[in-house]
Parts: structure tokens; C-alpha cells; sequence
């Protein structure tokens, strides 16, 4: 693929082929209690139990087995706060190379320890974007390591594709789909899979309120950024890139945006009934189903539980008792 | 069966058979990072993601099934605070038959709620094995339902031993199953099928220290109780049946036994690295393997999951901060 070409069917076959084995098949679970308070059947396709909690393996690693010899013949770079890095890091240990990851000073030790776990030299950075971009291209520019992007790359969404593949080999007609939204990777590669496996299933996102970017830039149709983040769905702040809002604007018919007390409320009741832990991020998709039922009333659903990487010392449930 | 005889593996495969609309066929997880921790390849047969959220599903389904229309005119009944009570309560509804639970008035108010969920109708008790049992001979002198055993029964066995069959199923050459011991319903059922279909695996038990009355029934080759049941591992704290125990004697080559600090240490890392939620009761195996690593080297290791229900509210983690 160029650097912009829209990822095709082919390519998202290669990916899964080239990336399955440093990944799981991650299972699809279903639960009956959750489909009768939500009156539908949801098929729970669970990323938070692939490497590194998070389906974020599947798009760097993509990106990472596709770069020649020369390209990262210095190693690869990113900066994340999260699963993107730690999925960095795992990749390029698992095809030999070095990692040059930039996270903010404030990131969770348990994520700093992981992404340290997998060899990844780590540099810090103060917790905005701007300090993120400077400090990335100063070890860009020391180490000369090939930075990889954590949404807007066509291997990356080619790579994070794949989880929609597999939940639409493994269930069938299913009516929609249904996936976060943050910076778009996974929600690009989502509709795209869909499109060419399964083109009459509608592709559905969710986002928080409290950072509705993608939901005001599909409205207006240009990319909408955030002047606030005062989410506790810490994969979802990121504004969209020009690759995954091209996509999202062809392929996702509705994004639905959820509230605070709903993502806890929908985490705290996947928790108990399936026995899964996920991260604040993946609950926004079955939040967005509690809240609007009319639309997937009776419907087959799909959705794609995007990680389970949560600080256990710190969780919100106090918070509904 | 006659109500003393051993189940065959013709009587476990029947199980699975009748069993099989009403069950999940629950996930065989692995995990890389725990791989590395313990020093032996794990295989996770995940009960915690099974309906009802335990394995007790199965047992108390292929006895309901097992039943008798003359038997079940008056519905079933049991005693549990746990896991049982709503394996019972659900197969009941499953084949449209009546209910009656008799549950300690401490009962975890979350189980109440399930077994009421069912359809069960609940009597309370005061929490120690006279009160229970008492309280279920009036309940069953009332109603004339037909006693359900949580363990010390061969259909009950026979149910629990289908977890063991289908991990054997998905997973070849396991040089050891490990699975922990309360009333010994599930060790004794996982011994049977593995003695069966993996005669060369090795079955090991394990169990909280304290409530080590299976470890020290072993050795003393007779029925041993506990005096004191002061572990977090709730599901554990019941003495064998002399089925149970006939069973475990011939097949279980050891049981080790761990600390309640290492019960939750070993969940704590579960949770934090597979992204399941799993009881107590369900770390004993794993803390058996930290405990003892050299037993295990090197080794192929199945391992079952029991279940996950545990109260959000009331997790032990702060112990390990």
C-alpha cells in the first residue's frame, strides 16, 4: 500500500496472516443476562484478552511487519500513554527490534512497567500534545527510528481490521456492528472489513460526550478536535486523523455518545455478569446500547471490546454504590 | 447410574450430551506474561466465563436432566451460599421445574438476587451446616422436592467432569490438570475424565491451608473436617463426601495447599494480566503453581478456572498495595 491507499480486502487478509502468529484469536463471548437487559444479542468480541490487553497488537505489529529491513534498520518509535505504546513495543521486540517509546511523565506506572517489560527505551514527556511531538521527533531525530503512528496509518488500520474479520467469521449475520472511537483506527478498519465481508451490516460508533469529537466532525464534515478530555475513557480522547475520518465519513452511519455515569454504570455491569474485565474505554459501546435500545432492539449485534487495561487500585465503581 | 457408582466415560460423554444446549463451551485461555511468571506452559479452562459464572452449571444440569418426571413433580431443591444455589435454581427453570434454596441469611446479597432472578423461592438459615441442613429437611418435608447434592453425587459428578473432558478435547498432551478441592465435586469429575481419555496426565488438587481437610484426608486415608474455615476462598471451605473422597483417593497424586496472602496475590496477577475476573477460589490453583514452581517446570499444565463471582465492592486487592 501507499503511505494513503485506502487498506482493500487483500490487504486486510495479508495483515491477518502476517500478523497471527504474535497474536491471539481472541474469543467472542455471549452472555443471556446481558441480552435481556439489553434486549438484544450482542457478540462480544474480546480484545481484552489478546496480547497486551488490547487490539492494538494487531495494528502495530501489521505496521511493524511491513516495513523493509532499511526502514527499521533503527529501530521504531511512537509516543502513546497507552496500549498503542505498549503494542509498539511488543512488536518490534517480537521481530528483533529496537523501540524508542515517548510517554507522558504522568502515565500509569503499571503501563511505564509494561512498555519497559517488552525492552522499549522509554522517554518522558509533560502531559500534552505539543511536549509529546517535540520529544518524539528529538529521539526521532537522535536514534533515527521509524515512527509509527497509532491511528493514522493504512497498515495500522489494516492491522486493527482484523478483529472485525474474525468476530465476521466466527458470527453470522450479524445486523451491526458496533465499535469505540477514538483517534478512528480500530472504527476505520472496523467499516472496512464490514464493508467488504459483510456490506449489509451497519457500522455504528460511540464516544464519550465529554470528548465528542468524531460525533460534531461527521456533522460538519471536517475534523472537529477537543478543547476538553475530562474523560475517564483514556483511549478515546485523541481527535481523528485525515486517513480514518476519510473512512469513517464513507462507512459509519451514526455515532452514538454515551455520559460518564453510563460508561461506569455499562463497565460495572460487564464486569458482573461476563466475568471480563475491560478497560472504561470498551464499555462505551455497550453504554451507547443501554441508552439508545430502540435502535438494536432485537438485533444481532457486534462488538468489539477494545482492552482490559485498568488500574486495579483505582477503580470507579464506588462511584454507583 | 446407581446412586453410588462410579461414572464411566460413557456416562460423562451422556453428560456432556444432556448438558450441552444449557452450557457455555467456555474459552481454554493462555497468557505469555503468566507463561513467563510461573515457568510452565498454562492452559486456562475458564469456567468464571461459563453461565451462571462457575462450573456448577454443569452438574447441577445433568442432575436435574437426569431426574425423573415421578422424581421432579415437587421440583428440586438444595442448600448453598454459593455458586450452587444458582446452578440449581437455573437448570431447574431451564427444564420448567420449581426451585427451593435454602441460603444462609449472610449470603452475599448479589447471589440472593441471582437465585431470586431464577426463579427460585428462597428460605434462610443461620450460617453453620445444622441450621442448613435442618432447614432443607422442612423444606423438603413441605414441598416434597428432590434434593439436589452440591457434590457427593454421581450425576453431579459426572456434569462437573465435562469441564475437564473438553479442555482435554482442546488441548493435547497436558502433562498435569490442576483444579482446587472444596466438597470435591469438580477434582473428582476432573480426575474421571482425564483418567479416561489422558490416563498418563497427572491430576493435582489444591486448597487454602486453611481449610486443608482434603490434603490431611489424604494422608490420614479417612474423612477429614475442618474445625475453622477462615479463608477468602469461599467456594472451598466444604468437607468431602465419601464419593467424592473414593474418587480423589484413586486418582489425585497430591494436593497443595497455600496461604490466604497467596490466594490473593495470585488473583491479583490473574485479573491484572488475562483480563478475566475470577474468585478466590479460583487463584488456589495458580498460587499452588507460584508456590511450588519446580513441580510444574517446564510443564504442560491445564488448569480449571472455577468461576468469578465475586462482589466489586469487596475486593482484597488493598491488602497488596
Amino acid at each position: 500500500m501507499t503511505p494513503t491507499e485506502i487498506p482493500s480486502l487483500q490487504d486486510i487478509t495479508a495483515a491477518h496472516e502476517r500478523i497471527a502468529p504474535y497474536i491471539h484469536r481472541t474469543p467472542v463471548l455471549t452472555s443471556g443476562s446481558i441480552n435481556n437487559l439489553a434486549g438484544c444479542s450482542i457478540y462480544f468480541k474480546c480484545e481484552n484478552l489478546q496480547k497486551i490487553g488490547a487490539f492494538k497488537i494487531r495494528g502495530a505489529t501489521n505496521a511493524v511487519l511491513s516495513l523493509s529491513p532499511e526502514d527499521t534498520s533503527n529501530g521504531v518509535a511512537t509516543h502513546s500513554s497507552g496500549n498503542h505504546a505498549q503494542a509498539v513495543a511488543l512488536a518490534a521486540r517480537n521481530k528483533g527490534l529496537s523501540s524508542f517509546v515517548v510517554m507522558p511523565e504522568n502515565s500509569a506506572k503499571v503501563k511505564v512497567e509494561a512498555v519497559k517489560g517488552y525492552g522499549a527505551e522509554i522517554t518522558f514527556c509533560k502531559n500534552d500534545i505539543d511536549s509529546r511531538q517535540e520529544t518524539l521527533d528529538k529521539v526521532i531525530s537522535r536514534t533515527g527510528a521509524k515512527f509509527i503512528h497509532p491511528y493514522n496509518d493504512v497498515e495500522v488500520i489494516a492491522g486493527q481490521a482484523t478483529a472485525a474479520m474474525e468476530l465476521l467469521e466466527d458470527v453470522a449475520e450479524l445486523d451491526i456492528i458496533l465499535a469505540p472511537i477514538g483517534g478512528g483506527g480500530l472504527l476505520s478498519g472496523t467499516s472496512l472489513s464490514t464493508h467488504y465481508i459483510s456490506p449489509s451490516t451497519t457500522i455504528i460508533g460511540s464516544e464519550p460526550k465529554e470528548v465528542d469529537d468524531a460525533f460534531r466532525s461527521l456533522a460538519a464534515g471536517s475534523i472537529q478536535n477537543n478543547e476538553t478530555t475530562d474523560t475517564i475513557a483514556d483511549g478515546l480522547k485523541t481527535n481523528l486523523g485525515d486517513i480514518t475520518f476519510g473512512i469513517i465519513r464513507n462507512h459509519v452511519s451514526q455515532i452514538i455518545t454515551v455520559s460518564e455515569d453510563e460508561i461506569v454504570d455499562a463497565m460495572r455491569k460487564i464486569w458482573e455478569r461476563m466475568k471480563i474485565i475491560i478497560e472504561p474505554s470498551s464499555a462505551v459501546p455497550f453504554a451507547a446500547i443501554l441508552r439508545e435500545p430502540h435502535t438494536f432492539k432485537g438485533k444481532r449485534v457486534g462488538l468489539i471490546v477494545t482492552g482490559g487495561n485498568i488500574e486495579l487500585d483505582k477503580l470507579p465503581f464506588s462511584l454507583n454504590l
